[in-house]
């Protein structure tokens, strides 16, 4: 499958997605005769290379000799300017110059700092994404958003910078450990719940097809998912207005990984902002109890949580909120779900509409 | 004078450039009304603000009770992404959001860095130009360019970011040191040199009063030097092609700066450029002898080199040449006077030819 975003702003003007089972063949190939006079430069977090470069091997991957082949240790921990300019000055030693290419392969920590990497790489080379877990295939290697922590907040500096190309195969979905399966279906869930109703209930009604990692239900699940954000992010690319429904469940969700020192992951906080959001909307009359138990038991079958975890008061949670770098003015904007596959933005929650549910969620 | 530059490229889609000798006067009061609702952080470099902030006391300067003041120590030592750093934990710290603006008080480097800070502070906030110093004013601080640099060579990261305005008040060339009024003379030449034969003539009919800093003169200067600056982003923003003929002794002067370890300083290192373009295109029939001896004396007049200093053999600049990160392809871009004000781009110039001027640079 293969999917097209038209970017009205920066360069490139558009974004190339594949999706596929035999996406990584000829992978190589296709990207020297697309840059053809250009080197390419892959930066391959480390993990990743060390499982899956025998079997590429196998599959003849030959990348040119003119390549770079970069490893680094991806991990949030070091998701930082520190190992930014450790990347770059490796590119300078091993001469890229600003016709260079970038290719990130990996997870969201590999995509969101290699594409933050080539944006301000002698002010902005191009580059192609790989993404390798299902958080970065069906959210994160799409829409152009770079970025590294600060020790006061996450992905506090970024960019802007869409991939030129990105190449999804979902075999590489098949070693995920499934913890980080977990992670990545709290973003799918998301996403249906935001605009797509149909793929909603194919993961109620395909739920262990997809946990068994069936072929043909991780090319519908990500599919669905990139045709959606591709619409999304189309539409606001730099996020001033509807690309904030992407944010269902991360304004909780983001506060939730602060006052948990980020011990507590992305997508399960994820998953209990969704809830709380749920939560508000059903006190708003706006969400259907039933629909509130549709999404708490898609969770649940996911071992996604629906409630906080023990020792986060919720007050400590609303002092989070304030901070949000989403905040404007002082107003936060929270993303309602009014039906599976329809969100609301509202800036009229009062901190009191927050913490009943948050008080709520902490005692169910 | 007022200037906007029209820029088709990324928001905000054009600039505004404030010239003259009145312009400190109502500046927190003009950016706090034009910025209403949001907060303005005004990072200075340290050793501006001990040398003007009583004179700005003096002048009236209430900064809104809503502004933060940011002094930092620029110098091109910490123009590097740690310093960068530092500074987005400090705004983090004083509450800087989306909306907040930025306003960098200092020379080129604080434009710099601060400008590369707000192009990834939470992905681009705005930011405005206070620069203090010739250099900055002629040139650095219009056209968006940002940047630090890495142990392996100046200005390897960085972004296009456009201030939303720039503020050039030229009392602050009085409290210059001579040395730094040189580098940006440098410029000043060059900018003649590329497309303002009108400009090229005052400054050797008024060399005197632009050295004694007469008012007119330095209005003279400045404006022009950023009208001509102006016209040639507005038409190629993001360098791909005609914004190259500001790099007009760049490319021998960046060579010469590497070799020396950067103890050769960028205005030096551009004359030196400039003279070896001048000779270059002497050898090739392009410019009249005349003409070079012109640009000589100039430099000559402001103290500005037009040989290689002692210790730089032109076999290490030619090596150095060959790392340019403007080079494409493999093929170095010249960039070429004909005549006081009219220049040419080439790609076609011989190391050889480049070997010959630096020799008898070196020897006379």
């Amino acid at each position: 499958m293969e999917l097209t975003l038209e970017l009205p702003g920066s360069p490139p003007r558009s974004s190339r997605v594949r999706i596929g089972e035999d996406i990584l063949e000829n992978l190589p190939e296709s990207l020297s005769s697309r840059w053809e006079g250009s080197r390419i430069f892959w930066i391959w977090d480390r993990a990743v290379h060390a499982l899956w470069h025998p079997r590429l091997r196998e599959m003849g991957w030959r990348p040119s000799s003119e390549d770079e082949w970069i490893l680094f240790p991806a991990s949030e921990s070091n998701k930082r300017l520190s190992q930014l300019e450790e990347l770059a000055r490796r590119l300078v030693r091993a001469g890229a110059d600003r016709r260079s290419v970038l290719v990130a392969v990996g997870g969201g920590v590999t995509g969101d700092v290699v594409g933050f990497l080539a944006s301000v790489y002698m002010r902005g080379i191009p580059h192609c994404q790989v993404p390798t877990t299902l958080l970065a295939q069906v959210d994160s290697s799409i829409g152009g958003k770079t970025g590294v922590d600060l020790p006061e907040g996450k992905n506090l500096l970024g960019t802007f910078h869409q991939a030129h190309s990105i190449w999804m195969d979902i075999r590489f979905l098949e070693t995920l450990p499934p913890e980080e399966f977990r992670q990545g279906m709290a973003e799918v869930i998301k996403t249906a719940m935001i605009g797509d109703p149909s793929l909603w209930e194919y993961l109620e009604s395909h739920s262990e097809d997809v946990r068994s990692r069936r072929s043909e239900s991780l090319l519908r699940v990500v599919s669905s998912c990139c045709r959606l954000k591709a619409r999304v992010v189309e539409a606001d690319e730099r996020e001033s207005g509807y690309r904030m429904v992407l944010n269902l469940g991360h304004t909780v969700g983001h506060a939730l990984e602060k006052t948990t020192g980020y011990a507590f992951r992305h997508g399960d906080a994820v998953a209990v902002g969704m809830a709380a959001a749920a939560r508000i909307s059903l006190n708003r009359g706006e969400l259907s109890m039933k629909n509130l138990q549709r999404l708490e038991s898609l969770c649940r079958f996911w071992g996604l949580p629906t409630t906080l975890p023990g020792g986060s008061p919720p007050d400590e949670i609303l002092a989070a909120l304030s901070a949000d770098k989403k905040r404007f003015l002082g107003v936060n904007h929270f993303v309602l779900p009014r039906a599976m596959g329809e969100v609301t933005v509202r800036s009229d929650i009062a901190l009191e509409e927050v913490r009943d549910v948050l008080r709520a969620m902490s005692s169910s």
